[in-house]
């Protein structure tokens, strides 16, 4: 938490912006107390989006990142049909991963040729929704290539298509490594030539390649150096494409902060990068543009997990706030998505930000297993059952990434101020 | 798998007992190739439960615990409504953990008095459910007995009261510690005297003691200590309860093998355990009895998940099955619910069990994650896109612990035999 926020520093927290606190002390998003937006959610616990700071981090992005370069929404990250709507016309255009997410995609104004379509284990279904909606599709094997040439041809709509690549390099730093070595995505780099050449001929719109190297990256110097080489990838391999490509997408991967330690990525470098790669494509296409894709970087800090406190408990010393939400709400806060070491997401009593009284307390939620903790021994204010408690770095692979029906318990709401 | 199964040992497995192939090498649920029963539900993934299996492993434990003995099912590892009415008649009493689960439990014959309703934060709607249907529930903390009574008052229905109680040891051997300590579970041994006292006199019945000291456990003997260690807690603090316990539940924690090396757990020493509490307890308190609460040993080895094969591509030398599920369906299975080591639950090719090749691959899902992997490098039958990939040991924690939102993919289907 900022001094803004906490009035104090917080080692245990990264530090969290845009968030205001009300005269009587309770958090604020957009302006408005949480006690308020509770009252009009009607139930906790609730995901809450920010507006305000969706729009400000694009506009941070457009200020920082070369003119030119194409920004485009990865909504896996939150693909709730109103939080996709607004960010819609703010950014150059939407990529899917699966027909569910096309479903949504396609309701907006985006030009279908600015939506792609990628993931490794397309069905039929998905590629023929994928044909009749006329947005590109990243291939991401031969087999998928030869599918989707067959069911363009059977059903008389053209594909568009891309090619995702699996470089033959590994990006630094990255929280999860997604290409180099075999791996399930994207054509492995060497058999690229092969596949391109088959595409010559075909009744086909060429559009281009995708070349994603991780996800989660804090290291903005990483980044670039991995943007570097995927752009040198893609002008190498585009010599035995079809046609000139319209765009190169690089990927996104800039990280977010969430743990004690995280700073902020530096896009000074990837900024440098990207234009120095503009400039090489337009040199090499005319026309090519530079594309990054990013899902958790324009949303994960906007949003936040609001829970109820139900029973205050002390055993043996620890005190535990028992709240209505828990792990199956909010399953990477409770640190059992992809973690290997648990680490506390930004936590603080959000009905009591400063508090008069502190101390050291564990939030837990209502399911039978020790593993539904979002907070693990952190100092906070004193809080009571009927307080709020607000995890941050919550807008992203949130709500859809988490095991809902756990115990049956009732679904998190989720609203966009 | 058996000799019976796959024709050969398979280090990399557990054993599996219990389905069986067809003639053409397809793998057999309940005496019906698992291609049939895709036909009959209409779509892949799904997840299909053995109705011979759970009936099976009930009759076992009725052969090998004490006669006398009263068996619970904890829902929550499988609140599928066919199977909860499936088992109920089987059993001696059925244990929620939300009201959600209450709402399925009701609809059974099984009497009120032998439902409880366990967990850390019950919220007011969900003790006023408890009430109205006249459950027993196992009091977590005192705030929570006092929001119970006050309730109970305010409705005029009577608190059914059993308490949980925190023990003051820890089970050895769990997969998942849940008493010693400070925790969130029950209220601490030290702190029940008081508890009972102030009940003395409360317009209440008062139901008995729930100890559970851990999940997931697959040593018979350390299961066995813990009986015999919290039978001792709960004489012992009987004797300030407000009336006779009627019942004594000594929770679960029976484990089942997942991994290579996982050995069955031995039920020989918690048979002998429960008789001499069962002994004690009625020398103590005639027609008290004992209780165990099962979940996951009831109908964990009874499911499989049943997935389809979409895109075969090799990798740089690695073989990859892409198939049409995956983490977002099974998140146990993909090594992301707590599990701090990933590793491979039994896997094979359902379409081709011995299978004519055999090779070593791995079996990925549709999503953008190198997390979504259900086999890594697993020696199986070679498989072509098509083909069903079977996930033993997916009875319990599967559908209901996984993100099924995740990328916006179709939801898994649920079949019972």
């Amino acid at each position: 938490m900022t001094a803004a926020v906490t009035g104090r520093p917080l080692p245990l927290h990264v530090p969290i912006h845009g968030y205001g606190v009300s005269d009587d002390d309770v958090l604020m998003v957009d302006g408005v107390p949480i006690t308020e937006h509770a009252k009009r959610i009607g139930r906790t616990p609730f995901y809450l989006y920010s507006r305000r700071l969706i729009s400000e981090r694009i506009a941070h992005l457009r200020r920082t990142l070369p003119a030119g370069i194409e920004i485009h929404y990865a909504m896996k990250a939150n693909p709730m049909p109103a939080v996709v709507e607004h960010i819609a016309p703010l950014v150059d255009g939407i990529d899917v991963a699966s027909a569910g997410e096309l479903a949504v995609a396609i309701r907006t104004a985006t030009p279908r040729h600015h939506m792609s379509f990628a993931g490794p284990g397309k069905r039929d279904e998905e590629l023929q929704a994928a044909l009749e909606a006329g947005i590109v599709v990243n291939v991401e094997s031969p087999a998928e290539l030869a599918r989707l040439l067959r069911l363009g041809e059977a059903s008389g709509r053209r594909p568009q298509i891309a090619i995702r690549v699996n470089p033959d390099y590994e990006l630094k730093s990255s929280g999860m490594k997604m290409s180099g070595g075999p791996k399930q995505f994207g054509i492995d780099a060497e058999q690229v030539p092969e596949v391109l050449k088959s595409l010559h001929g075909a009744d086909i719109d060429f559009h281009g390649f995708h070349i994603f190297s991780g996800s989660q990256n804090l290291d903005g110097k990483a980044i670039a150096e991995s943007e570097r080489k995927s752009l040198d990838l893609a002008l190498r391999l585009a010599g035995d494409a079809p046609a000139a490509p319209r765009f190169i997408n690089l990927g996104g991967g800039f990280g977010i902060p969430y743990f004690p330690g995280d700073k902020p990525v530096d896009l000074a470098p990837v900024a440098e990068a990207l234009a120095e790669a503009q400039v090489a494509a337009r040199a090499a296409y005319p026309g090519c543009a530079i594309v990054v894709e990013l899902g958790r970087y324009i949303v994960g800090e906007a949003g936040v997990y609001v829970c109820r406190v139900i029973d205050r408990k002390i055993s043996r010393g620890q005190v535990f706030l028992v709240t209505d939400g828990g792990l199956h709400h909010h399953l990477a806060a409770s640190g059992n998505f992809g973690q290997v070491l648990r680490k506390n997401y930004p936590v603080l009593v959000g009905t009591r930000v400063h508090g008069d009284r502190r101390e050291v307390a564990s939030v837990v939620g209502p399911l039978c297993t020790p593993l539904d903790l979002l907070g693990d021994r952190m100092e906070m204010a004193v809080a009571e059952p009927g307080d709020l408690i607000a995890v941050f770095q919550s807008g992203a692979y949130g709500y859809t990434a988490s095991p809902t029906r756990f115990l049956s318990h009732p679904e998190p709401a989720q609203a966009f101020t």
